[in-house]
């Protein structure tokens, strides 16, 4: 039994249920490890027989209760685990913590088997992977590039197959950058989704964790994992929707930056494979793309470096830099030291500018449900880094910096492969809580690329990259079996898309209904009602998922004679949906024999 | 026709009503602010026959669709009005707006005539009302008293009767310490809830337009003309629930602070007159006392003095102060030329130390709906703050300074008058959107108190505190009709109580529904149908509000073969109810003879 040449999720738990053991797969990352040789991708290794030992410990598989068992992680290190010192690439800034985050200790509990601690730009802070006192870890794709950070051990760990996958951080891009530059997914949640709590700061109202994988599928469920409400941090919060993937709504509208939006550095090979990714895009979504000015976010980017959120870095290890400043990499303390010439006047200056400027994001969000971006303009070598040590990295973060600033989820994926044979990728970003409707469109768009997971030969199909999902309500939706007017193109349909709708799936109820058009009207509409067995016929139906308080409202807006209960389906679920009290039935005409309504109304225009 | 002695609102309308005329009403104001004679209490007075003539052009009265017609009204000198300087009484920052603020707009469109612009602390920086470069308003009870602040004016001019209700604004207690020391109603809102466009800022997280009135109902009157979402204020924010007063519900949970918790500064009359509003409280509500230790909201309340939010009052002014610091009142310039010794670090710190501390105080408010506190710990002199013009200041703000800070929304209430014959007062506090519920337990609380309004004679009762209202769903709740296990104290009830709802009235159907006991349980359910005229009889329900969210999952969880459609009642309401689908009743047993569920249980335990 081989271990899988990449070890997403599936392609593991396939292997275990067939009889592999997970200490062989752990024993195989330690020899990947060696083969690859990249000494600046971990700072800290668990020991091989130790992360064995975990394996061995896990006793029978049992992937129900304990989703990730036997799959190898990395944690980067700026994220505390017992029994290893955080370092955040800064050695003389190191600390023992006391505890595993709440979030890797919720990884360990589903069955992960940690490997090490991932090296990052120090501190956390850059976009470039070069910013450590440690050995720069090597792009996966080309040695000459940079490997993109500030997660750069995490994402060119998941790149060569090490681990399944690497929980990293993103402030500013650092779970995005490094994906988009080593063919890898990065995904980077809403805030305050997954608790923070055990991790080095950076700017506390933009940290969050984030999650580096093969596929989005398997990202998505790391990240199912790790979210939840923690009360003990701060910056936490109860988001309504616990994301999951569902279908790729119709009608959706995606923004795509317009000509003068988009900025390549003038790199015509990167330019053309978003426009590939494009492409791609429309073979796999339903709806329309939608030209998008990026000024509005591209003003809120710029207000991260001339705002005052460095003073967040700057609080975050402000004893450490008062007294040892000369123990930061020297790139690091100019940046972070920066914040020492601004006041707490000009603080709350920001904040207002960024009140004012998301105000007019939230336009935009009016006219597009998700926007997709190239992950980065171009890829920049380490030689451009050494000569300017900044200016590479602002121009890595123009896609990315105004994401957290403006609340918004992202989706790093890998895009079509540029014509000199390096990596590209695209972000998918929408507002908070659409982690769901992301991953799905990017799982779509994943394997709609042609592509390969990491610097590996495994193809991406839209099985490994997490697309098989049945359509049902997620999370906070409820599913409404609609039999007349509100399904799709009839009169009423604008209705369920006004209360957050989306349409799930189409299928016919059990035989034990009669439909009946109601006098009345317009819209005409039918009556469906359930009666004695044999009495009845499979009437079609469309299921569309509402969010709660939608179908709250939807329900109220339900006239007479008209009722919400429950429907029996063929496809053996019970959604709610409409029926109608008997008594109104008396004055209409049974229409049973069509089968559905939308047959009645063909066959009524015909005559 | 004679102007009521204070001009409610009910009082006004009845009065125009009867014939007489908005003009003599305005007539009449100027008349009383010349009796008053305080030269402290406007900055700026419309013109008499300006006023007047404005009331002239009211045309015929319209109460429907000008709430506020022919009623007069105040504006607190730091909120815009075209044609009026605005000075913040400061004399040298004064400026000529472009424009009135959209929210005094609402007022004079509904109707509201202007009569002047209110003194205040300057820069609104304050909670006594001394810190003006003009004559200070007079305490309307005793000179020797401080009149409150920052909303000095304000508060004076409506205990005076000379208008109707005041525009203040509030920060940290300038729209509840002044009327809690004038025997007013002070109302302060929801942040975010009103524009605060075209307001001098104090601190723009923090500040919010409130209001001045003589009665709780009048107050929320008011409050409904304004309120709304501004896209063009950054700080506007759509709340989900527009306030409306309600019937105050059952259950309640009032927290008082516990005995260590409470702060008099030594003050047995102050003491006493807050204990016989928990007696007056016990009279009204319906639910329960918690006892409440303040901790958490007064290390909020230390915060605001230590923390960085005196840099937004900086920044407010910033180009003003830097370059004319001498032209700020004293103790305005020291407490905010203090801001310049804070740096953008420190800014964050306080933000995070406020996220931690808002932690502690959300546990409290899953223990109780309401808090109730004294408005100030005792009443000051003007002596006092002579002596000593911060302290006796911050020792007003003990019960108020938290409270926005914490995002609550407030409501400060007059209690019955002190042994020495001077007012006290209580304020409601709750989580913001809950400004209907404290408002319909303030109107019942200030009612109960068996009082006069401001200094006049007109008794406050009831009715004119405002609490007449029908038992309906509010803003964003839905009525649903129960007929059977879900009614109070049955088995299901806790489901309605669960999902946030709340008893609005005991009602029957319209006599046309026939109720029958379904088959199987426990619990054992009715199942009511509709059925053809002259069939059926009038059938017990019980009329709850659930938010909508709250509805949506209530009927997502109802079982086949119940539905939830339109029952008719006999009060001529059609809300959502239980209904049962007919094919189900086929093995039921009709049990319409009873009337109702309850009826019937009792009947068959008795047997």
């Amino acid at each position: 039994m081989p271990v899988p040449s990449f070890p997403t999720l599936p392609a593991l738990h396939a292997a275990y249920a067939d009889g592999l053991a997970p200490e062989t797969v752990i024993a195989e990352t330690y020899r990947r490890m060696a083969e690859v040789d990249d000494p600046g991708l971990f700072l800290a290794l668990v020991p091989e027989a130790q992360a064995r030992a975990a394996a061995r410990a896990l006793g029978s598989f049992d992937p129900v209760t304990k989703p990730l068992w036997g799959v190898p992680f990395a944690v980067k290190d700026n994220i505390d685990v017992a029994g290893f010192a955080t370092t955040a690439a800064c050695p003389a800034f190191a600390y023992l913590p006391a505890a595993t985050a709440p979030a890797i200790a919720r990884l360990i509990a589903a069955g992960a088997i940690l490997i090490g601690k991932n090296n990052l730009d120090q501190f956390a802070t850059g976009l470039v992977g070069v910013r450590t006192p440690y050995a720069v870890p090597r792009n996966a794709f080309d040695p000459a590039m940079v490997p993109g950070g500030s997660s750069s051990g995490s994402a060119v760990s998941v790149a060569h197959s090490l681990v399944t996958f690497a929980i990293g951080t993103d402030t500013a891009g650092s779970g995005r950058v490094p994906a988009g530059l080593n063919n890898v997914v990065g995904l980077k949640p809403s805030l305050g989704s997954i608790s923070t709590r055990g991790m080095v700061p950076a700017c506390r109202t933009l940290d969050t964790m984030s999650v580096f994988a093969g596929t989005v599928g398997d990202a998505d469920a790391v990240y199912r994992v790790m979210l939840g409400y923690d009360a003990d941090d701060p910056f936490s919060r109860a988001l309504p929707v616990p994301p999951r993937p569902g279908a790729c709504p119709p009608g959706l509208r995606v923004g795509v930056p317009d000509g003068v939006s988009r900025h390549f550095g003038g790199d015509a090979l990167s330019e053309a494979a978003f426009e590939a990714s494009l492409t791609d895009l429309k073979t796999v979504m339903r709806g329309e793309t939608v030209p998008i000015d990026l000024a509005p976010f591209k003003a809120v980017a710029e207000l991260l470096y001339e705002g005052p959120w460095v003073a967040e870095r700057y609080q975050a290890i402000r004893a450490f830099i008062e007294e040892q400043p000369e123990a930061l990499h020297p790139t690091t303390r100019a940046i972070i030291a920066s914040a020492t010439t601004r006041s707490a006047a000009d603080a709350f200056a920001g904040l207002y500018r960024l009140a004012e400027l998301r105000r007019a994001a939230e336009q935009v969000w009016t006219r597009i449900d998700v926007l997709i971006v190239p992950t980065y303009p171009r890829p920049r070598t380490i030689a451009d880094l050494t000569a300017d040590p900044i200016g590479p990295n602002s121009e890595l973060g123009t896609y990315t910096n105004f994401v957290n600033l403006l609340d918004l989820c992202a989706l790093a994926v890998p895009g079509r492969f540029r014509g000199d044979g390096f990596p590209s990728g695209v972000t998918l970003i929408a507002p908070r809580g659409a982690d769901g409707l992301i991953a799905d469109l990017g799982a779509r768009l994943h394997a709609a690329a042609d592509l390969r997971l990491g610097v590996g030969t495994m193809p991406v199909s839209l099985e490994t990259a997490g697309q098989a999902h049945v359509a049902r309500a997620q999370g906070d939706e409820i599913e409404i079996a609609v039999v007349g007017a509100h399904m799709s193109g009839l009169p009423l349909n604008g209705e369920l898309v006004g209360h957050g709708g989306r349409f799930l799936r189409a299928v016919r109820t059990s035989a034990e209904y009669r439909l009946h058009a109601l006098p009345g009207g317009p819209p005409a509409r039918p009556g469906l009602v359930r009666v004695a067995p044999g009495m009845g016929a499979p009437i079609e139906t469309e299921v569309w998922a509402l969010p709660t308080a939608g179908f709250g409202a939807f329900v109220a807006a339900v006239p007479m004679p008209l009722t919400i209960g429950t429907l029996r389906l063929s496809d053996g679920t019970t959604p709610k949906g409409f029926l109608a009290e008997a008594e109104s039935l008396t004055a209409a005409q049974d229409i049973t024999e069509h089968g559905g309504w939308r047959r009645y109304l063909e066959v009524r225009q015909a005559v």
